[in-house]
Formats: C-alpha cells, sequence, structure tokens
C-alpha cells in the first residue's frame, strides 16, 4: 500500500529540492537536513515522503520526538508506515498513536496489503438519511476538522450502518437548506467489496471514472472510502512492475537507487540464468548440424540475423498483448481474434524482412562475392527462414501472455527475453532444415 | 489529451457489460445498442467512453439528435471530442455548442495537447478574496450548478484576475460564518504554467500529493484547474507509450483491437527492419571469422548463446533505468552513480553465467563426449566471453538511456531488441577474439 497523505490543495509547500535530493542523502545527511528544517516546512517535507522514508527517519530520530510526527498521519498512512518497520519495533510504534488511531491501524493491518481494505481509508464523513441539509452542514461543521478534511463526500448510514447514499458538499452547498439529505443524495452507488484486488479496483476508477468509491463488507456496512489519489500510486505501481517483468528482471519493489548491489543482482540473476540455461538449447540443437555447419560455413554467418529477427518480432508481439490485457482492452477470451491478427502480422513483417535479406545478400554477393556460389539459394534459406522465423515469434510472443494468465501467472512474467529465448531454439531448427531442404546436392 | 469527464461519485450507473464489450462491437452495433438505451442510462455510458469512442458515435448519430449530446460535456471533454473529429467537420460540430462553451472549446484547441493548458478545464469556481464566508457560500450557492459540480475548491482572484489564494468548499464549511474569505484561504499556492508539459504535471502531482493544480499565465492570472483524474490517465498513457517503445515498436496510441492491421504492420515494420539492418551487421562480422569458424566448427556452436547473454543483461539493465528515469529516480547527472553500481551488478552476473556456461560444457563433454579434445579451452573461451558480454550489455543497456536522453531523445527508445542489437555485433567480436587468443595453437 503506497503512502498516500490526504490530497488538499496548496497546503503543503515543501522544499522542493530536499525533496527532490532526498533519495541521494546518506540517512545521516537526511536526519540533519531535517532537523534543521523549521517545523512547518519539516511537516511539509515528511507528509509528502513515501511510507517507507517515512519510517526510515521516523526511527532514526530520537524516541521522545517520534510521537508528534507519526500523529501526523492519517490511519491509511500511518498503517502504511508501520508495515514499513521491522516486525519487533512495531507494537513501540503502535503504542505511539492515540487509543482511536491505534484501532483504525490495527484494523487496516489485518487487511492484504493489495486489497480494497488494505488501500482504503477507515474515516469518513456520516450523515442520516433524514437530516436535514441545514442539521448535515451543521453536524459536519461540528466533526473533527481533520475528518472533515479528509473528503469531499458525507456518507448516509442507516442505524445498522449499512451505506444508504452519499452526497457531495458541493452538493450540500447547492441545495436548500430545508430538504432532506435523503432527496440530495445519490443512491445508485457503486461499492467496493474489501476483499477486491487493487488492480481490479484501479480498473474500477478507470471505466467509472469516479473520484471516489465506498468499500463495504459482505452486509453492506460501511468500512472505508478509496480515492482516485490512492490508485494513481496503484497505476503507476503495477505499470512499473509489469515494465521490469517485461524486461526480464523480478519486481524491483523499491527505487533504483535504494536497492544494495547484493540484492540487485539477486533480482536479475534468477531470470538471468534461467534464460541462460534455456539457451544452451541452442548449443544442443546446433550440435544436431554441426556436419551441416562444417560444410557450409556461409550457413553459420547468418544464425545470429536469422534467429534475433524472430526474438525482436516475438518482444513486440508479447509487449503489446501485455499491456493491451493489463488495460483490460484484450481478455482470455480474445485469443482467437488476436492469433488470427498476430498471423496477418507476423507473415506481413516476415516478407518485409525477408526482402531486406535477400537485397542484402545479393548486394554483398555483387560487391564483395562474399557467399561463394551458391549464394542465390543461400539467400533463399535465409529468405524463408525469416518468414518462418517472424511468424512463429509473432505467435509465440501473442500467444504466451494468455498462456500465463490461464494458468494464473502474471501475463507481464513472458518477458521479451524469454519470448526470444524460446524462438532462438526453434528459429535454429526451422533456418537449418530449410538449408537441407533448399541446398541438398548443392552445398550440402 | 485523455476524455476525462468530471469525476463524481456514483453519480452514473453504467450498464457495465456493454462498456466492457463496447470495443468489440461493430459500428453500426453500437449505434443500436445505444439507441435502445434509456435516455439517462445512455448519457451515462456516453459519458463513460473515451472522446474518441465519443466523436465516433455523435458522427454516426443524426444530425439533430447530436447537439444534446455534445452539450453534456464539460469544455475540456467536449475540446477532446473536437480533436477526434476529421478537421472539414470540426466546424459543423463547434457549431453545436453554447457561445461560452465555443469559446472556451476554442481556448483549449489553441493548446498542444500534451500541455498543462491542453489538460486543463477552462471553469472553475472564483470568489473574492474580501468576501466573507457566509457570502462567498451563497456567491457559489449562486454560480451555475454544474459550475460548482465540477471542483471541491473556491480561486480567489483580484481584480486583475491574478491568482491570490485557495479553500476548499469544505474549509469553507468548517469556517465561521463572518471569516473572510482571505482569512481561511491558502495563499502558499503551487501553480502549473500553461505550457509545462503533461509529464512535468504528472510529477508534480507525485511530489506533491494534491488533488489540483492552478494554471496560470506569465502575469499569473488564472487560465484553468488540472486535476487528479486528468493525471491517471497521463501516468496510464505515458506507461504504455513507455512499454510499447521498451518492446520495440512505435507507441500504438490507440487500443489494441482499434488498429487496422496494415497500420499494425506500419508501427512495427519501421523498428524491425531497423533493427534488422543493425543485425546484418552480425553476418559481416561473423565473416570476418569464416575462417575460424572453418577450422573449429566448435565454436559456432556457442555463438547464439553468448550474445543472447549480453542481450538479455542488457534488456534488464535498459528497462530499470528507463523505468527510474520516468519516475524520476534517477536524473540525467546520476550517470556515473548508475556506471559503477551496473559494473559491479555486470560482473556479478556475468560471473554467474560463466560458472553455470563452464558446468555445462564440462557435464555435456562427460556425457556426450561433445566438444573434443581442447573442450576445456573452449569452455573458458566462452566462461571469458559471457563475463565481457554480459558486463558490456549491462553497460550499454544502462547508459543507453542517458543518452538519449542527453540528445534530446526518449530514452524508452532504448528498447530490449536495440540494446540486444547493438550488443550482438560486440559481442561476436569479443568471442571470436577470445578465441583466438586462448585456442591459438590448439584449434585455431
Amino acid at each position: 500500500m503506497p503512502s498516500v497523505p490526504e490530497p488538499e490543495i496548496a497546503e503543503r509547500l515543501v522544499p522542493e529540492d530536499l525533496l527532490e535530493a532526498w533519495s541521494l542523502l546518506v540517512p545521516e545527511d537526511r536526519i540533519e537536513s531535517f532537523q534543521a528544517l523549521p517545523r512547518p516546512e519539516a511537516e511539509d517535507l515528511f507528509l509528502s515522503l513515501s511510507a517507507r522514508d517515512q519510517a526510515e527517519l521516523l526511527r532514526a530520530l530520537p524516541a521522545p520526538e517520534r510521537r508528534s510526527w507519526i500523529r501526523l498521519l492519517a490511519p491509511d498512512d500511518a498503517a502504511d508506515l508501520v508495515q514499513e518497520i521491522p516486525q519487533d519495533e512495531r507494537e513501540e510504534i503502535l503504542s505511539l498513536l492515540d487509543d482511536a488511531t491505534r484501532k483504525d491501524v490495527n484494523g487496516l493491518l489485518a487487511y492484504a496489503e493489495d486489497d480494497a481494505g488494505g488501500l482504503m481509508n477507515p474515516r469518513y464523513v456520516r450523515v442520516r438519511p433524514d437530516m436535514s441539509v441545514d442539521e448535515a452542514i451543521t453536524y459536519l461543521r461540528r466533526q473533527a476538522p481533520e475528518r472533515v478534511g479528509a473528503f469531499h463526500y458525507a456518507y448516509a448510514l442507516d442505524p445498522e450502518q449499512r451505506l444508504r447514499g452519499v452526497v457531495s458538499f458541493r452538493r450540500l452547498l447547492a441545495a436548500r437548506p430545508e430538504q432532506r439529505v435523503q432527496e440530495v443524495m445519490q443512491t445508485d452507488l457503486i461499492t467496493v467489496p474489501e476483499a477486491m484486488d487493487q488492480e481490479d479496483v484501479s480498473r474500477l476508477f478507470a471505466t467509472y471514472r469516479l473520484a471516489a468509491f465506498p468499500v463495504v463488507d459482505a452486509e453492506r456496512r460501511m468500512k472505508g472510502v478509496v480515492t482516485l489519489d490512492d490508485i494513481v500510486d496503484v497505476v503507476r505501481e503495477e505499470a512499473t512492475e509489469d515494465i521490469q517483468k517485461m524486461g526480464g528482471t523480478a519486481a524491483l519493489d523499491a527505487p533504483y537507487f535504494r536497492i544494495g548491489i547484493g540484492d540487485m543482482i539477486k533480482k536479475r540473476a534468477g531470470w538471468l540464468a534461467v534464460l541462460f540455461i534455456g539457451e544452451t538449447l541452442t548449443a544442443t540443437a546446433m550440435g544436431y548440424f554441426e556436419a551441416e555447419i562444417a560444410r557450409a560455413v556461409v550457413l553459420a554467418l547468418f544464425v545470429p540475423l536469422v534467429i534475433s529477427s524472430g526474438g525482436n518480432s516475438g518482444s513486440q508481439a508479447t509487449t503489446l498483448i501485455i499491456r493491451a490485457m493489463a488495460l483490460g482492452e484484450v481478455k482470455l477470451r480474445d485469443w482467437w481474434h488476436v492469433i488470427r491478427r498476430e498471423f496477418l502480422s507476423g507473415l506481413g513483417l516476415g516478407c518485409i524482412l525477408a526482402v531486406i535479406g535477400i537485397a542484402r545478400i545479393l548486394l554483398w554477393q555483387a560487391l564483395f562475392h562474399a557467399y561463394g556460389t551458391h549464394y542465390f539459394l543461400v539467400a533463399l534459406t535465409v529468405a524463408f527462414s525469416l518468414i518462418g522465423v517472424v511468424l512463429w515469434g509473432t505467435l509465440v510472443g501473442s500467444m504466451l501472455p494468455f498462456l500465463l494468465r490461464r494458468i494464473g501467472a502474471d501475463p507481464a512474467s513472458a518477458s521479451a527475453p524469454f519470448v526470444a529465448t524460446l524462438v532462438d531454439v526453434t528459429g535454429l531448427i526451422l533456418y537449418f532444415t530449410m538449408a537441407k531442404v533448399l541446398l541438398a546436392g548443392k552445398l550440402l
């Protein structure tokens, strides 16, 4: 769960330089520059930091100073911070909170981090449906200012705490004072179950383009509110995770400079080793064609060209499909629709590369006599292999994300390097088989 | 500029199935199912569609029906829609708007799509700093309800329309009625210049975690408001563009299924052809080592393995750096810091692969006697090449995004396939040179 202080317009003016430099400072410098700030600016800075940075800062501060800092945070932000604290120090940090907030924070910690329940703010503004608008406004004014400050909506709950409707403050303002809340509130509510995954929550925001959703339990009792600002972080985080997986790394889960070299190597070595071991199959495959290579060394020259074309076209296809899936543009049931499109794309792209390939070989032959008497057959071998390999790469790249999603894995794991490795081995076999057919009796 | 109707909680309940199915329907079915909906549901659906879909729908409707639909939109959304209409039909569509909105829309169309000016809503709620809170609330109630509906903030402007402060409706509600607006308004404002690029605007939201920023001109005159909901779309769009470029395609700029096969091939063929032509250098490079390959065919067997390892490690490095740059975690001036880290990572990863590579060759030799008498020297050649190629791939992959940004290009163009192609040629040269040194007098 990202750290999201309640968004509020222009209430905090942070020394931007310090905020930007923060990730570059060593911990001692951070504490020092933090303590050098006047209190209001230090508060601005603290509220703008990520939960991870807040936790680090808090632990570095002298114990007596910690209370006033953690009490600046709304319950969902305090819960985020606590999650960044080592298990054995959490009790101590929790004891700094006031009773109401501690209860809220403990409630939030019981939710999975990636659930709607883990994302929501448990504080919101309540009204009763049968209040008049005037009473509601007076009632809002009486509620603790920080609570009124958090949202722009009031939720109308019945005596069983079940959600009946919602009304924005601006609508209250625009209504006649004698109207009842239930006359001006919205009752067609889209609610979010507390266990909904954050990616699904983010798609709900994208579909309905609303500013906030109430979170309810199975009995429609109101538990909290998820707001758009939580979702911006989710969208950013999910994109980062996907991008990192698509590049063939484990998701880093932290900013680049925050990861020690040892951890960085660990995050990267896993996939790299798996890909490497997969790629050793190319040595095995080429071993089967050792005799052909010995007889026609010219064939070896085009191996990298042919197989990399399969990898590149596969990388394009897998990237487009993974992203389209993440955006909800392409669903599991669309696989047949996708395969037909990608077949045509792959064929078209393969033909384009084949033409360039033939031109390149004929040109070099004319200029340097580089490829011997049977150069034209070699050119044809390369060209037909390119069509086959690009088509194959495109199909593998586009179908692998479907396969992964089908078996419940993350489609983003169908990284460009993964697809390239899969396609390399088959590309080699295709190329040498094509050569055997076309060059039989001539070069081979 | 994305289509962003004002977010409002639960005021629109769209038949979700229809919304989800929309992209799969042929245009005639869209019109038919749209016209079959009761008016309120049809309005919900219309407001939930993207600007592109709204424009398509509007053009398909009979001319007399169009006016009532386009008038549902706020000026920034109407401007988005107009941008999706062919140039020669725009006047006709603009003539459907009321005069005030048309003026706003024309003003917005003058901004670049990706500017703060192109993103902002030109309508917002004004108050005067010297009004009392009570007067301000009464004044807000008198303003057109749709305008009050759009935002949760009132902007305090002086007689020259210069921005003096901002106050949220909830703060007005919480204030005593006799206080002056200037006593409760915030004056420490972060404003956005109208020409600021949308990516910078999105970083401003990420840094300050505010819900809205006022957009001002050089004289600090208020021009409009950019809100968080505009930014969610920007974040999503920018990630999509980056992901597509990183996969080695031009950015699609439209959902996957909306792009015709011809256009799809065009978007992909450009980079694929460039990479292919770059990759033909591998054939040239291998041509220089034809004699060595003829003498020691065993060397050819490991070519794909060695060069793909460089490509994979380069792909990891470039992906991590591009994303870290996009998130603002890594800046241009950090290049030296990055190079030192990546040197260590590359060296570590290279050593890991070298160990696996030696083990693989020794194992196959023990099992199948696959690699001849000089198998150990071959294993060493592969191992040292792997260290060199992985280190090189990592450095190229991590530095290329810096180079691209330095020359003003998009770092995301340093796609995995691009880095792999760069590294393939140099990897080959490194491998065969290593072989010449280590195998001289033995195999070569």
